[in-house]
């Protein structure tokens, strides 16, 4: 048997019984809990889809048919069999070894999708564009359950499902689940169609016995008993053959019906159910979705290794804590899609079940129903990722920018994102949001700031933005009733040969910069992105000294843009520097801390551009 | 009967008999066809919508419960019964009537919507935020079959069909036509609904008269025959009672089966097919949309009045005359989410079936197919409305933008808009692309350039973004071969006292403005806002003259950001100012050159931004 770290390429899949491809399954199991267990990353999906994918590569051609996963994070079995074993122990690191599908790691690579839900759309494309080649290609889609009821993935299939003559292959890999736990209609629908096999396979024995007059024969009647109109399913219904549900952690089984739909030559769904975080108990035995994606674990007792013990907590912990402690003060509505275990909001859920609702990857839905709320005038706090934050501009701004609904945006993860990499930087929103109408932006520069501005927040009338990162801060109970009243900045030093402006938590570096070279820079906190403090800046103008305005973020349209814009009427007329992330630079996966210092937010970079504006 | 004129709120239509109610629908007719063959405006989807919204006030109590209509633009029988007719000569006008759902117009206006498929999301909020009230308010939606193929329509089903305790009634106003005409899987789903009637009045007879333990043995019965699996559409999977189809056009029926659904506990589908148009045959038959969006005309023969013949075609036009002729000598595809025939491409779509998709009211999928498109080495163009690209921001960023690909995006109505006002502005999405990786951003100032930047971004490696404008210009089919090779600018005057940097056909108004006033101004057409004509600038530099720079859009991150940077790094210190639409601004609707005269862009206002930068 192939030792998982010499697999080259995934030809050897082809040759194997059955009794090999089950050993082989279990071995990619053993290797994925041992490597995850050191690096960490994404367990449970990945553990749950390993018959799936290692039945892909033995039925279909992975040299032209088009493998395409919904949500690369699941995809780590398909980065096994093409070859990538080997580097498994640099998973999720700078330079190392990506945690998404990446079209530069292989070219079985084809669709990176760090977002949910496109890769039905994506397929179309593929199959609208191949479709006059000589030897079209056939797309593969892996989507999981809580994908599907994100809208685009329903865009999607309203399309694919209208190509008649096309025969696109959608696997539901259905676990139950999703990220955290499906939530929504949707769920009933899985779990009728889940109890729908005896039927199915009726049917199926049917169409295969009896001579095709017969059964549509058989067919006529049923129409004319139930009215010629009720169909199976919600995929039957969008025009797709559906096949299901299978045992998806049965490799014969999956083997024997993915052989099947290959021959179709019509769009066909087949329903997998998978056990997330098969073959490994503590990751099966998980509810809430712990292992989902993790850091470095005990193999033996599935617990963290590494408690971390600095005395830091996570700012989606922090803004929990405030939240939580807020609701127990006045009433309020929290919204986030998906992200509640992410958001750490599964005390807030179970405490006030009325006022919370996870309403699963629906990004745009949940920006229009906190519109909803607020046009009822409630307070409602919506929780979400930068990331995904983006998926809703057009509601941000129509629904809720434009009509200066007080809704309250918590955007989580902001600024570099750390291991998930490029798909999931949170350095967009900034430019987003401060070019719709009547957005207040803020960002504090430590867990205490962050508090006090969603005190902040929850007394401010209108649409407002409060943004904290991906890492960790103290946090001190008491802080919880920390409260900043004012849309005001922040001296942290005072100095006289330049001005440094800047917010969050790249704040600390920049002062580290200068407390270690010695310069004499003011520094200020610029808490509020929008408004700026103009009180203050007319202050600072009257030093006359140049001007450098950090942010950790695409600075295009941000808090430079509302500095020059007021610096250009009050006519100041030293420089006013920018610099933050270019607007075409592609940040990679790593280690947040090796990601700044490489991408333009080391200590010497720092160093550079004050040194530049500084004037002796 | 009461005067339709001297309508002043709907209290009066709760006492009105079968007869009556019959005569007010139609009187609403004769006023809606009399006073729109005027004014112009949305004519079929009103005309279809006359009994339905009449048995809404009817049946519902407008006093408490929300009536939610999914865009805006079906909403002027709601306008007349809510005491607006009188203002219907000024429909679609500066300070006139709004085309759309206006809050402050009417108390009875709840829910502005410009963009489709927001209103089941809306309400879900709206239900929320009122449960725990003494008299809840019940959720009255209005959403046409074209909208519910949105994804967030499907995001906002899948939630409010989980809230079995709520009792919200969405309304299916079913003219089979959407916009235009709807497609996808979607189209199937509501002609198969259409047929079920017969069984589900058989069914409902049951539920009637026998009683309920007889009816669940029969629903057992049923399950056991068919493997107790097979529900009966997407709605009913999805947790809604439905009801339906209902002809939406018999008054009688539709208040009966609203009396019926108002008792109903649980969210309840009520499917109405109309007839759009119905009551004005010229509407009745069209079918692909004329009379959707219509200009005045002739109430006698259903032609448009003032035929322009001012010798000026659309923009929309005359890029889907430039693309039709590329066409011929290269291939490629077209994709459009509804706007098939708002972008004029009835003729492309004939001629190149295969190569064309109208994907309905879909903008993420579209931009996602694109992407597939475009990864399989194909060329693809994507038209859309500036607006509605809104909506695929995330997919721009992520699947396109991050992946350098080569997508052709065609944004019309870029600019200001005109009647259709604020929800529909395009005035966003410069700084939206402008934010992103690897974007090129061009906009010609007549049609002319237009085409000339379309034979550019045909050749472009990488994503492009050609803007044009709602407005005309004059079309000669000798300019479907100027080409433009270079991403340059162009210098339109040459001049002393200052630089006027501008793009798009508001540069007329600048030129215009500069001759009309002698004044000695150099003027740069910046065709290309990314990337930026960094030679002339440097020339431009040279002249050591202030700058002024002028954008019909939010201009926040867009060109003058660019520009800025630019002259940042070259330590320009002269001064540079831009002018633009404030990010706060709202622009309502009207004629665009009333709109643009208001709003910051009359020939007075300009003037005084130039001299402000004047030097004499």
């Amino acid at each position: 048997m192939i030792k998982i770290e010499d697999i080259k390429d995934p030809s050897f899949i082809k040759n194997l019984n059955n009794k090999e491809l089950k050993q082989l399954a279990k071995d990619i199991r053993t290797f994925l809990i041992e490597n995850i267990s050191k690096t960490g990353g994404h367990l449970s999906s990945n553990l749950g889809i390993v018959e799936l994918t290692i039945a892909m590569f033995y039925v279909f051609d992975p040299e032209n048919d088009k493998f395409i996963y919904d949500v690369g994070h699941q995809s780590y079995v398909h980065k096994i069999l093409t070859g990538r074993a080997k580097d498994f122990k640099t998973l999720r690191q700078f330079n190392g070894l990506s945690g998404y599908i990446n079209k530069d790691e292989s070219k079985y690579d084809i669709w990176e999708s760090g977002h949910s839900s496109t890769s039905i759309s994506a397929a179309a494309g593929m199959i609208v564009a191949n479709k006059e080649n000589a030897n079209p290609s056939r797309a593969v889609v892996v989507i999981g359950d809580s994908s599907i009821s994100n809208g685009i993935a329903f865009e999607g299939l309203n399309f694919l499902g209208s190509l008649k003559e096309e025969n696109p292959i959608i696997i539901i890999n259905d676990n139950k689940m999703g990220i955290s736990k499906s939530v929504g209609a949707m769920t009933r629908v899985f779990s009728r169609m889940r109890g729908t096999k005896a039927w199915r396979r009726f049917k199926r024995i049917c169409n295969i016995i009896f001579p095709k007059f017969i059964t549509n024969w058989f067919h006529q009647i049923k129409r004319g008993l139930k009215g010629y109109l009720q169909s199976d399913n919600i995929f039957e219904d969008m025009g797709f053959d559906y096949y299901g549900p299978i045992d998806g952690n049965d490799i014969k089984s999956v083997i024997r019906n993915f052989e099947r739909v290959k021959q179709s030559r019509e769009p066909v769904v087949i329903h997998l159910i998978t056990k997330k975080g098969c073959g490994y108990p503590y990751a099966e035995d998980d509810d809430i979705g712990n292992f989902h994606g993790v850091g470095p674990f005990c193999v033996e007792n599935g617990k963290p290794l590494a408690k971390n013990d600095d005395g830091l907590t996570s700012y989606s912990q922090i803004v929990a804590n405030k939240i939580l402690d807020s609701r127990k003060k006045e009433d309020f509505f929290v919204i986030t899609p998906a992200m509640k275990q992410g958001a750490c909001l599964d005390l807030f859920a179970s405490l006030y079940p009325k006022s919370f609702y996870d309403v699963g990857i629906s990004e745009e839905h949940a920006a229009v129903m906190a519109a909803g709320i607020a046009l009822s005038n409630k307070k409602v706090v919506l929780l979400m990722y930068s990331t995904f934050a983006q998926r809703a501009y057009d509601q941000f701004l129509n629904d809720i920018a434009r009509r200066g609904l007080s809704v309250i945006i918590g955007i989580d993860r902001a600024g570099v994102v750390g291991e998930d990499g490029a798909t999931h930087q949170g350095i967009y929103d900034v430019a987003m949001f401060n070019s719709m109408p009547n957005f207040t932006i803020c960002m504090g520069r430590n867990g205490k700031e962050c508090m006090g501005l969603f005190s902040y927040a929850l007394k401010h009338n209108g649409p407002i933005v409060v943004r904290y990162p991906k890492g960790r801060s103290k946090y001190n109970t008491l802080d919880l009733n920390y409260e900043i009243t004012n849309p005001t900045w922040d001296i942290l030093r005072k100095g006289n040969k330049a001005i440094v402006i800047s917010y969050g938590t790249i704040l600390n570096r920049i002062e580290k910069t200068i407390e270690e070279n010695n310069l004499d820079v003011c520094l200020i906190n610029a808490r509020f992105i929008r408004p700026i403090d103009e009180k203050m800046l007319l202050e600072l103008f009257k030093m006359n000294k140049n001007i450098l305005i950090i942010e950790e973020c695409v600075n295009v349209g941000t808090l430079l843009a509302n500095i020059l814009d007021f610096a250009s009427k009050e006519s100041f007329n030293k420089k006013i520097k920018g610099y933050g992330i270019s607007k075409d630079t592609i940040i990679p996966h790593g280690n947040i801390d090796v990601v700044l210092d490489n991408y333009g937010f080391s200590k010497a970079d720092i160093l550079k551009e004050i040194v530049d504006i500084y004037e002796n």
